[in-house]
């Protein structure tokens, strides 16, 4: 298989299909106009600045077009960038599409779905299955393409829903170990708690965030969205407020964007398996591009840290 | 009329009816049982102690019992109690009822409605409009009953529907002198951001928090709440999205409770009315208890500040 | 009307007499000397570089001077600027005065000064009235000219005035709501709280911090200032105090610059006030700026919040 | 086997041994002495009032005594407490010795012990698996009887056994999910973090803060003695390092007493671990003296929560 | 000499003169008056009660009141006590005066100006001395007989002047170290930093907060006033400035009550060695109270630390 | 003697042998390469570029090489640069050698040792002294030659001596007026507490953060070696644990590293000689670049604050 964009080194020369995501026009010191853009495909993104550009181009290189590039890959600044010798537009005729080229997760829709269900049909309180069975069919087809987050850790296609799994996993372990801990609402929890991201974010290419989700947030938005759930499905009673409750708290403090932290034993489980899940992946993707006995770039959710990779594996 | 139980001075004899609002056992250090109770009229509570009880007056002198109770006002660390002398249960021939006894409105439902419902009337949008008359109807008799909190201010029989009222008048003349202020949201906003109370309070009198009340918080069973009404009313549209964001972010700060900062005008001014509102009547009543040239107690809500009455009215 | 620079398009010509607000040499990374420069009018400031400058330009281009110009607008990451085609002074025959090209209240000082007066004649306590008269009288040429800040809100020619008149409406109708509120304080709170800015910054154009500014800040240069007043009119009593207390606790908070935090409920109010009006502006200066269903860009003054602009209005 | 002092209920009458956990001499508001004691057996332990002591009973009554007592459970401001009828100190012939009768691991120490040993067996990496061993063996009699803590969580005989063997488990079971840990590292981090507690707590029973705990606290005790080890072991390289990284950072931030924030991944993952345990512990210990529908005791060590137990189970 | 209250030990009787600081009427849970008195000598002070009361007693045993009591020294919850076996008003034959049972600064008033004045002399900067020397003399005798607070530290009689002859031998070997410190500033930063006091405080005994106090604050007094003493002085230039500026920043933050953080080299060293001054006569007085090998009382304006007394001396 | 490159006025040209400290490749933004040289002397640093960099350069222009440097100093954004006409690496038989290139301490290591074993020999406490000793033994070199720190203050060759030195002067003095501090204790804290700064660091020039310095940092690994010393010694006594403990606690706060706060007064007092020392060094070097009646740049280790040099001197 061809190596990815971001697996090149300094040096290597580059001819290759890839997506451009991001296009920003810009003016040198000198008054001339160029274009900054952000190059992608399914093994992450690389800059590359385009000179001397003229008014036409600005149309020809907008974001989510798929370009043919020839180039070097240099370093500036620390960071490797694409030094553009050819550029142009994919030709029809090249049946390039657009999910060849971004990032997802290793593993298709069926199989996420498959593993999510496992989990689901493990569950014995009724309500709590019922409840959660139906959302997750209401927006099958957005949960299991949709990405988690528009960066950092699962911003990819399916990211969403390879989170839940791993999640589902770290869950099932901690209640095996803790076992007064009730599983249906930890399962159920796991599976709920970033559905509403789905309406938070714009879709799962050039994810960004809707005015839905700016004024509301995905987490506000599935408090709701589990009581339509309950009406269409007649369901009253306690379940339905701890289902609420855990996707309401799941950030953890007020300060994240929990308006009440965890009050149930299961929702402070939940919120520490999602950091978990979360820093697990961000961690890794970190200490791949850092050499051992080195310190990773800093990682601004993680408290601006640079983390070491020890030269001991 | 005569004067209520909080408007006695020290020394002063007392012989009335009056409702136990709290009532805690306890034993003295020398191992004799004694009952804390705090008393109430119209007028506000004072504590009270019935020593040397016996197991019997738990029930006899529990919480919500009316009681006739003859004794003393004097003087404890600073604060005034009642010395009981004399105590019986009020007899059914005395007809006695509570809502004799507990503080509310100085307005009657009716005069509360009509106020609101002259700013409803006052709008122009109609899916806003629509919209915070239905849930104003769907909840009325609870919104005009409610208080607005178990303490601190508007913590009385129709203390919401005062504090609405109060704020209603402060946003019209906020929109009077900033017209690019939409009018219709800010009062929208104003009548439905605390109805969610009537969720998280137990109710009118002998006020506590639900257990819903405690896992979602008013703010967030308001937000499911225009949802739903937006959906029986079928509306769609920015204004639902709008509203629910007025109510979710009217706290000001996630420390605050809200997921979301103000991020539309007419939410960042909400946020300073209701705060105007609540303050004014904190000092109002803290001030009340204060003589001219001194300080009140110090205001655990008002950043425990304590606040001087000048000389200079 | 001729338009504003601030109110042309991208790719409008201009040719225009302009002020220069800010000048600065710079050398780009090739080592040509240019020069940036901040270029306004009654409208606001735009940017602009000058490619290539000579030694002799920097005086010729130098902060206040009013310069004739010819250019276009253009976008440079998101902002509008000015490319240059020919500049030059203005020359004396053409008598543009740096007055006509800054921006400033649509009030006159006459207006301003008019409606203040109706406030402060509307006053009984005659020990308040006798020293905002005072000092109003003392500083009025400044308090009628200065901005009320360099930046972010009242940011122009008597925008100190505009503000003080703004918050007296407010303070009129909370006030009228309030009733306990003691409306001389309140008034004269809010007509003194700023009069410091006089001392601390340097003037109506061009404005920057002064050295005493910046080593005692406005609160304490005006507490000073009522002493003074107090002194200069033999007034002695509790309503000096008071007067200082409102002017030091009006930012309201340690951290915000008031050694103490208010401590009467009409300085309570004033700092809300002060809030409400300052904020309204920035608001609704950043919105203007704004297409409907978009967000603003970030607010530093406003915790970098993004406000969004509904698309009902 | 017998209901222990914490099971019994408001009314039931007592006849038992009890150890003397703390002994305090106070004095009543009209001047009599008094003694208050905190009786203790495996179960917990209870508060009682001794009256009209004389001065020959301090001595007689004082820390680790064990007692006869006879009297009634009743309950006091919500707790429980003992009303002592009769009390007398436990007679040589009675046989009774302390370890009876304060709270212990479930496990032997044996059993503790082997557990531990199969994770270490595990390691790999000979220098990770030598100083783990070499510390174990060190202070293993300490380390198999210590509490982990003086109150909270594992407060009791064998309680920091306890604790790493059941972070162990969850250890074991997170590295199953994300592979790319180093097993060795996150199992020798485990089992060494908490070991300073042997030089910080003064022992097994009657647990207080030693003077070498409070002035350096166990995270640096243990750092100093990983490198002693070391030393002893003649191992140099990374791994001693790496393992004092580990316990050096285990709290997670400076705040809470780690001068360095993890810098490596096993780091992180042990400060999770870590608290995952301890949290499971105190909700469950809270939760069990809570009724279904209702809520827990303000939990100081989580942020002063009170946690929900769902009539749902 | 004989042996002051606060040096007695439990056990010993008591026959004494002492000052009533404090005096406070209560109720048993009982119900039985009685009133809880703070008795001092030049030592300190210590509590003691006094047990049914009549009403004629509060009048007789108010504060500031000299009597003789006799007595117990006992311990209750860790703290001395006076146990009161009789007590009787001084009689004006036994020629008992205040100043005799207050502690106090142990130079004479003379030695403390004399001190002071010394560094006075050895100012060069004109202008500083003078209005240095002026505000010395405006008000002497104040100054040299308050103290420097209410509690914590320097809370006795000339406390204030203590304080600062401490500081200004601290601040003049500071000097002698970093010679480019400007040692008139800071010698006359120290001497007027706190003069503040002798209007924000009540006076030498019995000493509370005044509302100017309360209101503004000793630094905002002390701005005006150096302000005041430049005017009657005709002295205008940077050293007014700088002198204000001195003061207004000493407590190092807004925070801690200071508007302005310190700007001026001297005024930074000034926030210093006010600290250290503070924090060593805390330290001192609690290792005093406390045995080699043990740690003091919570230190609540040390942060609520307890200080360790080692054994090595 | 010559002028140092940084006491240069723009416009004038300079000829000399500087050291490159560090060198960055770039590219501009016309795709040309050019290097960012950061240029020293002993009287500091200095920016320079080279446009037009071919691959060769690189390696020529290497961070620590020797270059024979041609220029003029102009004026970049109000920093001085040095614009480069000539360059070329310094040939062997000029017989430059780095340690005249950069700056140092005025003392050589012989008087600065001098200077801290006068204050070694001055203790009494033979424990105490032996320790101290015995370290400043084994690291004499790297404690006699590296600096305190990379950047804001001693960070320069023989700075760590320089600012033991400094703080022993002070400490003394502190001693000479509180009388009651442990001068042992305090001298030997001062000269052990940044000695972990010999491991933490990389050496005396071009220094940054050892692999060991970011993981366990200079404070803990400088307890541990406190600890050694004490056994190689054989000295067992609280004399180690108070060392350790001063040491641990000289930041003062955990939220600046430091795993306890200060719990012993001369810890206490050793955290503000630490503090005035380095801030008084940061002070002087901004002021020094500042002009009378100016105000420094934002010095970010002072909470960002400017300072202003006053007129008055």
């Amino acid at each position: 298989m061809t190596k990815g964009i971001t697996q090149r080194a300094v040096g290597e020369t580059v001819d290759t299909f890839l997506l451009i995501k991001q296009s920003t026009k810009g003016v040198t010191t000198t008054g001339n106009p160029f274009m900054s853009l952000v190059l992608q495909d399914k093994s992450g993104d690389i800059e590359a600045k385009l000179w001397d550009t003229k008014d036409e181009h600005e149309a020809m290189y907008a974001a989510e077009t798929i370009v043919r590039v020839g180039g070097e890959i240099h370093n500036y600044r620390g960071k490797n960038q694409l030094r553009i010798k050819s550029i142009r537009p994919a030709k029809p005729e090249e049946k390039k599409s657009i999910s060849d080229l971004v990032p997802s997760s290793e593993k298709s829709t069926d199989e996420l779905l498959e593993e999510i269900l496992k989990y689901l049909f493990d569950m014995q309180n009724p309500q709590i299955q019922r409840i959660t069975r139906h959302l997750l069919k209401k927006y099958q087809e957005r949960i299991l393409t949709f990405p988690a987050a528009t960066r950092n850790h699962h911003d990819y296609v399916s990211g969403l829903a390879d989170h839940v799994v791993s999640m589902l996993k770290l869950g099932k372990s901690i209640c095996d170990i803790y076992p007064s801990l009730n599983k249906d609402l930890l399962y159920s929890g796991i599976i709920l708690h970033d559905i509403g991201k789905v309406f938070e974010l714009s879709g799962p290419i050039s994810t960004s965030y809707t005015v839905e989700g700016n004024l509301l947030g995905h987490i506000s938005i599935m408090v709701t969205e589990i009581s339509k759930a309950a009406e269409e499905l007649s369901i009253e009673g306690e379940e339905v407020l701890l289902l609420q409750h855990m996707v309401l708290s799941h950030h953890g403090k007020e300060e994240w964007g929990s308006p009440k932290k965890p009050m149930i034993k299961e929702a402070e489980i939940l919120h520490y398996i999602d950091n978990i899940d979360a820093k697990m992946m961000m961690l890794d993707r970190a200490l791949e591009k850092t050499k051992p006995g080195e310190f990773t770039e800093r990682l601004f959710p993680l408290d601006n840290r640079s983390f070491y990779k020890p030269n001991v594996q």
